[in-house]
């Protein structure tokens, strides 16, 4: 078998024949392999027509075919499936080939396998792929971490595949070394946990204090999609929203069970933040969020619990509280994008990734679930000021924010008065009042802690670390 | 050196040192090591009139000095130098003895330490101690996990040195097997975060809404601390408020630097508890708070933002809403105590430990920083009903979160509306509408998740999986 793949696939499910397709209809001969040889055959008997594929039996085939330095896309499961094939290909490989990770791998396995590879010279890049399956097929944004030098190689064929945002850009480019690219992914993801529990808030509150129909609200959520919080998500929201169940003739909505599930990657997000010391309590919320919802057993048990029934606002008032959900809704994202891009930049600074906040917005404007014309915003604000310590230091989301804030608050009043759950509101709202406080309790919870257990605390009014004697006469020492 | 000594302790820092004097003072005799001589030397010459010492310069001196089977207890930094410890003394050891590590290790490390050492016939107890220097010298919580077996041993000696309950009940119990008990003293922790979060809540609503001074919050608290809050945390958060600062004559709480710090084991308990799909918002806010707090980077950069400028209360209104604030104190934190049972009961499950949850209600009721009145009402409630799926079951706590809960929302919506952050508060009473709600937005998250990633739902009414061809007719298949 001659070389002359310039790209290869291995493992053949929906996401990797998808992608192995987009490289094929952008011009690529591609290298495809699958555990089980059937997959392979079909893929070709079904799509051989789109490009040019040549369909490998065995790993050392599927190797011979590639064109050097090799470059091979892993798509099987994340965990040890990934281990495992990695071991089956490294051996038969040799120094300046590239090995890519296309799954939803954890960063630190990325970090490891990296480590791992480049001791035989072998690049690996651990790629976030975004967009689910149509976004492989069409266009997904994406997220490669690993070497620079790999890049150089990798980077014009995968800038052929991606997504392009409106105005033609690639959704794509490196994000930095080793597990760089895995860790954005798993922050795009939080960040679109958090995206879609706002939603889920808004709709709450537009269902039972507006006393909208889902078609009403399929209506609101298409008219907002026409202004700043044109998105995807706000789009799909509209569409099952407007969606009637064919056998009750009732609203979709209203047919499908409340109880949602999640993969690893919000929670992963959450956990690594709280090791980075990074709030993210919009993206916890989202995550709870789901989690309360599929505890079925303890909601039965609390469906006595005293609260106020939401009383529907007549309909004069209703239009008006919707613009104010609105405002809560954008002011809301503006505080999950912050703490997610805060995330990315504690993350960057802890593993030295130097991570460009304003390309990672430029690659999530197309082709991924989260994309918006948000993004462009947020790119704006970092290439105006590429160490902006914080998205709300931004002159333009501090304004909108700003102007935002009073109908936000009216929101919340509204959910809290009429028992709506808004947890992510809430929480977004709690970061915004703790970020802008010019003193904070925390003062009071330095003092506890000195007290309970000699932790000491620093003074506002000159340096050092002291200690009060507290079951001693009161006097203050200096211990540091 | 002949074996007479019941217990011993090595690592003599205040901790490892108080819990000895502990024992001694008990009627026990109490073999005391430390890697560097001098502070043996030094506790016993300081502390040797309290009771009787071995002092055991070297690990074998040491192992000598203990009765068998010998009971060791470790107290060393959690983490590699416990591994060390544990690698130094068990060579020394015979079949049937007991290790006991009274750090704060991560549960996950007991469990990994006590099957190495269960191969050894080694019991290992990975015991929490809760009360920090005072507690252990006077009375701690204990919270041992490890064998029943080794309890039987233990046990009668860890009762006599423990805090007793107001009832005399000594303040420990046997946890359950392996990590059980580290990973109950992690809760503990967590636990403690949110109840501190809670006051230091309550504490600015009463400050910047109420208009009151530190020394009549202080007050207030004292009178709290007459009520159902009566408590450890309420009680020394009155002490630090009523304290005035020597050197400048202002409230103490106000020269204190407002950034709060964090060790381990609250964050510890909001990752496990997502690994565990257990909702723990209120911890999770508390530990958020710190590190916002900490950020005085951001806090700097967003000090412009817009926002309402507390202004306080009419001194004719102020008791009032005082005593709303109690009510919103006492409900976020019946929430608190039911999300970390929550995570116990699902921790007990999932590792099948088979934790009394009553009992750890009742061996937290002294010793430890979260000591209260409101833990005899835990026990109460599990006593009555040990399968309860959640405290807010219980028909008491339903009964006073339901009084309590238009106060709550009354506080909530002051908070909001003036712009003081109540992150637990707010994550607490969410927690509570989203658990009572008939209905919650979920559906349509899972409506959305079929739609871009075909992650199929369920349907009210009836079984099975299902996937709707959004981009084809719409139409509806089943999947399983």
């Amino acid at each position: 078998m001659s070389s002359t793949a310039q790209i290869g696939v291995t493992g053949l499910a929906v996401m990797g024949s998808n992608l192995a397709r987009n490289f094929a209809r952008n011009g690529f001969t591609v290298a495809v392999h699958n555990r089980t040889v059937a997959k392979t055959t079909a893929l070709v008997e079904e799509f051989g027509h789109e490009g040019s594929f040549v369909a490998a039996e065995s790993a050392k085939e599927f190797v011979d075919a590639l064109e050097r330095p090799r470059r091979l896309i892993i798509m099987v499961k994340a965990g040890d499936p990934t281990d495992a094939v990695i071991h089956e290909f490294a051996p038969l490989l040799e120094p300046g080939d590239v090995i890519i990770d296309g799954g939803n791998a954890h960063f630190e396995d990325t970090r490891r396998r990296e480590k791992e590879l480049r001791e035989q010279g072998i690049h690996f890049v651990g790629a976030g792929i975004s967009g689910g399956e149509e976004g492989a097929l069409l266009g997904p944004s994406i997220m490669p971490g690993g070497s620079a030098e790999s890049y150089q190689s990798l980077g014009p064929m995968l800038e052929k595949i991606a997504a392009k945002a409106k105005d033609g850009t690639p959704c794509v480019s490196h994000v930095g070394p080793d597990g760089a690219g895995h860790f954005v992914k798993m922050v795009h993801n939080g960040i679109e946990y958090a995206d879609m529990q706002l939603i889920a808030e808004a709709y709450h509150l537009l269902r039972d204090v507006a006393g909208y129909s889902p078609a009403r609200i399929a209506e609101t959520f298409r008219e907002w999609n026409r202004g700043r919080l044109d998105s995807y998500l706000i789009e799909i929201t509209a569409e099952v929203l407007a969606h009637v169940d064919a056998e009750t003739g009732r609203p979709f909505v209203d047919v499908v069970a409340d109880a949602a599930e999640q993969k690893g990657t919000g929670r992963w997000t959450v956990q690594i933040a709280l090791d980075l010391g990074v709030p993210v309590s919009g993206i916890a919320e989202a995550v709870f969020a789901r989690a309360v919802s599929g505890h079925t057993d303890l909601r039965k048990a609390a469906r006595g619990l005293a609260g106020p029934v939401a009383a529907p606002l007549p309909a004069e008032e209703a239009d008006a509280f919707a613009a104010q959900v609105e405002q809560a809704l954008y002011a809301s994202k503006i505080v999950s994008y912050t703490q997610g891009f805060h995330q990315i930049r504690a993350g960057s600074d802890e593993y030295g990734w130097g991570v460009d906040l304003g390309a990672v917005a430029s690659l999530w404007r197309g082709g991924c679930i989260i994309r918006a014309a948000f993004l462009d915003r947020i790119r704006t604000a970092y290439d105006a000021q590429p160490d902006l310590p914080s998205l709300l230091a931004d002159p333009g989301f501090a304004q909108e924010i700003g102007e935002a804030q009073d109908d936000w608050r009216a929101a919340m009043v509204a959910a809290v008065s009429q028992g709506i759950p808004v947890p992510a509101f809430s929480a977004s709202l709690a970061y915004y009042d703790a970020l802008r406080a010019e003193r904070l309790p925390a003062a009071l919870t330095q003092g506890q802690r000195d007290f309970f257990g000699a932790h000491t605390y620093r003074r506002t009014d000159r340096e050092g670390t002291f200690h009060t004697l507290w079951s001693g006469d009161r006097s203050e020492v200096r211990t540091a």
